[in-house]
């Protein structure tokens, strides 16, 4: 029951991250200052939670150049999706078990 | 949007303490053993985070004995139940947004 707490993916839970993985899943990408605006933090808190996410195979992070300036975007692979989806099946769960009372 | 993340109170957000808070919604009182054995977590796991909640106003902690055995009892307070209420309605929301995909 309560356990289902306990089999959320930590890697998705902490806020920032389950900000970032949310904000992925509805736009086919975003670039870092995207991500920074929407979620109203800063460059060291993105950059170390967004790593994270990166070494997990959850989002794809892609460098490239605007002119002179550098750009880096994210986007959610196939394994971030899925993660995220068991992510959401089971938080539903946990909410409805909890409802349940 | 993906906002709602950092909206989500953060005192129930960590995963051992929305255990915690799930198991309460759904029993009238556990006592320290039993959220232990439900959460599958060390004594000092459970320690910390009940003391957090307890000291938010979410939970009360009662003490007592059961013979010579000392008996720890959780219940959820009102306030309690208030804020996992309002966690519950926010991470709908963010559930609903991030499959509005």
């Amino acid at each position: 029951m309560a356990k289902g707490a306990a089999e959320l993916d930590d890697l998705i839970h902490q806020r920032v991250r389950l900000g970032i993985m949310s904000a992925l899943a509805v736009s086919e990408s975003l670039t870092f200052n995207d991500l920074k605006d929407l979620l109203e933090i800063t460059d060291g808190n993105l950059s170390v939670h967004a790593r994270k996410l990166e070494e997990a195979g959850y989002v794809d992070c892609i460098k490239s150049f605007e002119g002179r300036v550098p750009r880096t975007e994210y986007r959610l692979t196939d394994t971030g999706r899925r993660a995220l989806e068991e992510y959401l099946n089971r938080m539903e769960g946990l909410i409805r078990t909890t409802r349940g009372s």
